[in-house]
């Protein structure tokens, strides 16, 4: 790390120390997807090699809910996401080597418990915004992954995981998708999102147990094929699903 | 609260301080099933009106999944149960009110971000251990719960949730039901842990698509009708299915 930065943030420790819970830190995985790709905010710390997930502390008189959307709104300029908390990371020794060689009055060189969320966007639609401590803070391709900082990648690993599995009681594709789109399109979305394929007929049915789509009388034109069915969300069906979990689930 | 677990907790004070990180605290909620019934674990504070969750402290040497099986085997006896955490609570004053009227110097008395586990066991194999500052550790019936301190109720009920739905992804039953049992024995446990009737022919039809289950070439005899089918659980199968999540998920 750059003698400046650290600079930086030891002369920031006090400040830190007053304001915020000691050891608690959080985390944020946030997906992006857009145009038949999955990505990852990521960022870089100045002068480290090493890419890391967004995250920042938790304020003394803050909720934790409160402190995750500040968080994400300071990197990404995006308001009122959903953020799901997914798993809080507490093995020792995963956070106090990163600081290691500097003295122990800096704010950053404790060990930190990390309370990590996911949320998953459109990411046309957000600003990842680079900090003073930061030379980069960008999206990268799920499948084309730089080298991450601490237990990151263990961090990002597990929030795939829990996307994937709360698709089986979470609609998804609410503001991915455009207002009208075919089951093949939604598909598309959900293999993504799986990364494998899925089979056609399966799909659809699965799809139709939901109850969360409604059939719309058009279709999509202008390609070789017969042209497939438009479909939206059932707004108040999607919503209901969301609180209380899918028809097909137990 | 009686003056004199404020004088054992005070007293002991200093010594969690220097034990324990601050500010975090982890809490188990333990389900308990025997009998066609689901329980939880429960104890009451010397003093205290309400009952509360088995709870601890993170070492600052200690890793937080062994933190919580330490917890857990301090309070039940047992070892070796898989916990899952599942969220953590962290909105303020979820437990700084509960110490208010004691002097700041009270370990308990700090803002508690809480991490939540659940674990789901047959409570005939385990022991509720009472400690010197709880007067009673007990099993106590889902749909007859006393009074909850802080914001316990808010833990349990959060994690019979996540137990619901997990069994969309995650088997459950090894360890709960005996080596052979029926398809309508399975069902009901199904249904308590729901909590509602499930329908029988697309039961059968759900739990032969996750394949986990192995049909004996035995039927349970000595019942009024038809004499019903013998299953027991691929242990195989049963265990990849805990770990990749269960075929008929996504």
């Amino acid at each position: 790390m750059k003698k400046e930065l650290y600079n930086q943030l030891l002369e920031l420790s006090p400040q830190l120390k007053k304001e915020f819970l000691p050891s608690i830190s959080i985390d944020c995985v946030v997906f992006g997807f857009h145009d038949a790709s999955l990505k990852v905010l990521l960022l870089k710390l100045n002068g480290s090699k090493e890419w890391g997930l967004p995250g920042g502390y938790l304020h003394k008189d803050e909720d934790l809910n409160e402190a995750a959307n500040r968080i994400l709104k300071d990197r990404t300029g995006a308001q009122d996401i959903y953020l799901n908390q997914f798993k809080t990371f507490g093995k020792r020794n995963r956070s106090e080597a990163f600081f290691k060689d500097f003295p122990d009055d800096l704010w950053h060189k404790q060990r930190y418990v990390s309370i990590a969320h996911y949320a998953l966007i459109d990411y046309s639609t957000v600003n990842p915004v680079v900090d003073t401590f930061s030379e980069a803070c960008e999206w990268k391709d799920i499948n084309d992954l730089p080298e991450f900082m601490m237990d990151h990648e263990d961090i990002f690993n597990a929030a795939l995981l829990q996307l994937r599995r709360d698709l089986n009681y979470k609609p998804v594709g609410y503001n991915l998708l455009p207002e009208k789109f075919t089951m093949p399109e939604l598909q598309k979305l959900y293999e993504i999102i799986l990364d494998k394929k899925l089979n056609r007929g399966n799909f659809y049915r699965k799809m139709t147990r939901y109850a969360i789509l409604e059939k719309l009388n058009e279709t999509r034109k202008g390609g070789a094929h017969k042209a497939p069915d438009l479909y939206k969300f059932d707004e108040e069906k999607y919503k209901a699903a969301l609180a209380n979990g899918l028809q097909e689930s137990w």
